[in-house]
């Protein structure tokens, strides 16, 4: 593996679009025990399904750490490979390599990671296995990898139309625990030369309580070309509404890098989801503290959905709205399966199907 | 990756000779401060000198415990793949898996490992970092593996023509530490079923004081189908000279699994090699007891050299003998650079170079 300090686009290399071919997915066995109840014992169980959804169309690598992984083994279909590596915490999304392509090889992207803002607003401390990941990754799938470890990114924070389009929101790239000194200009050239993008689209925030300063993925992902959905709510007691509308109105008023108007697709959110006192209970406590407190709100959004080869596996909450959310997606993926999985056990953690996978493209 | 409980042979898989073809090496990046003077320092200079050599006509994958990754990825090569592993030291012939091929796909067999002799007489304790490598190693190769932990083998003790012959130590696999409770018929049968052999030739020892309870790989290896080299001295009054004999002996009276007669290359062994008080000094204690004693006897022999696609890596210990040894690899090796590394850094760890490479055979 060759650690390239280069930039992927003056190399002629690209980030896909999410429903582009995938060669594979990476995902991490959940073990930390303030970020998911019992021991990880219910994650495991959600992400084992998470798995089992995705590996019927396209090959999962699991990392899971020295003492996991014959749990890992034993829990995961045999044609998961499970693959020995420290973590903090399991989120695919934000540790794993972005991947690039120049059609022909592919590269990885080693952004630096900060748990989400580092000492300023970050989740946990320390993080150092979490940002050691990306590298690591790309050693065993042997490609050669960008450091690009002094920009803090997560890959939650983009979405690409694999066409010269980023979206991304204001509220996490411009935070004062990722990049402080640079200006929305250098973020949004660092992208730029990196993702191969020609145009960054800026929503000006996600969802309401994102931990992670309101990630994209949690509030809009493109789902074809000049296409997306966006998380929506109707009720205007709900302080969503407004961020909402907000997204609404950038994307209704921008155009992509290729200058077509977007289609915003609404996909209605579930009625607001409270963590409970039992499964506060569940959750060991970091440094003293709990990670969570009874009737906390949580931030569940359908559009935390995952695109596989051949499925689509989005996030249920047992929410009226459940059936409705598939319904939309099989619209809009006719040739996929859209799988739905129940996914509370996800959430309490802080993301969901989206943060814990990771797409390799095919090339 | 599956996990199976049949039989390889019956399955119409077997162990490929380790001159055939290969589409890579495994090795593992040593660290245990009682194996390696100088917190390992030395050796992992050595090694690297190793792993250099072969890669330069194979893939060298790597094994590094996760505090040593940052350090292997700096000293090694990009050609070289470093993946992250747990280990309790740095023998990957004995703890990798062994592989077998039915000219199709490779599959790993994944031995039982007791740090050469358990509770009896082996090396260390614990060792179920090392036992649980195997396994590992076929997952993040994405191949099958078999499951024979219950049988105790390393991958040291045994040599195969390819072509139905076995070549092992009595002195090993009938010692007390392995498999005490199997009579010399089953464990002869072990191998047939695991190995695809037809006949198994037993040495009746190995190099003098080898702690390994003298594996093959010291003393005795194929260089083609019906070819052996033999470690030998000419010296009556070392203890050597009577071993070697009784393993000539049998050498000359046996047939290979073909019926054919078999050629014995004698391989001059070094002077013998102590270990000095400056270099004990150097080594951790283990459990409080100094692991090695100044002038003690190491076991240095030419033959424990590995063969790679395009090269013969074979030790060096600064003796008259080095060029000489050298030589002989060079003309029972015509294809093959032969090159040699000055290896008493890994000597003292109680092996060398065939000890901590495993062949990956090409399919």
């Amino acid at each position: 593996m060759k650690i390239l300090h280069s930039l992927p686009a003056e190399d002629g290399y690209y980030m896909p679009a999410e429903f582009a071919p995938h060669s594979g997915c990476i995902m991490i066995f959940p073990h930390r025990r303030d970020s998911w109840q019992f021991g990880a014992y219910s994650a495991r169980k959600a992400f084992a399904e998470v798995i089992r959804a995705i590996s019927r169309s396209e090959k999962v690598i699991v990392c899971a750490r020295y003492d996991d992984y014959d749990c890992a083994r034993e829990m995961l279909p045999d044609c998961v490979r499970v693959i020995e590596m420290e973590s903090d915490d399991a989120w695919a999304r934000d540790v794993a390599p972005t991947f690039v392509t120049n059609g022909k090889t592919l590269r990885g992207i080693d952004w630096g990671f900060n748990a989400w803002g580092g000492l300023e607003d970050g989740l946990y401390f320390p993080w150092d296995k979490d940002n050691k990941m990306a590298r690591k990754l790309c050693d065993a799938l042997d490609i050669d990898t960008y450091d690009r470890r002094s920009f803090i990114l997560e890959g939650g924070s983009i979405h690409t139309d694999g066409e010269g389009t980023v979206i991304t929101t204001e509220a996490c790239l411009l935070s004062k625990g990722r990049n402080p000194r640079l200006t929305k200009e250098k973020i949004e050239q660092q992208l730029k030369n990196n993702l191969g993008a020609k145009k960054i689209i800026w929503l000006p925030c996600g969802i309401y309580l994102d931990e992670t300063n309101e990630h994209i993925d949690n509030i809009c992902a493109f789902t074809a070309p000049a296409e997306v959905v966006l998380a929506w709510t109707d009720d205007p007691a709900d302080p969503q509404y407004a961020m909402s509308q907000k997204c609404m109105e950038v994307l209704a008023n921008t155009t992509d890098a290729k200058g077509r108007a977007i289609t915003v697709h609404k996909l209605p959110l579930p009625k607001p989801v409270a963590i409970t006192a039992e499964e506060c209970s569940g959750l060991d406590n970091m440094n003293g503290e709990p990670t969570r407190t009874p009737g906390e709100r949580l931030a569940a959004s359908y559009v935390n959905f995952y695109i596989a080869n051949g499925a689509v596996v989005c996030p249920q909450f047992g929410d009226d709205n459940d059936g409705r959310a598939v319904e939309i997606l099989s619209e809009l993926f006719p040739d996929r399966e859209v799988v739905g999985v129940y996914a509370r056990d996800i959430l309490i953690g802080g993301g969901n199907i989206h943060c814990i996978t990771q797409q390799i493209p095919q090339v």
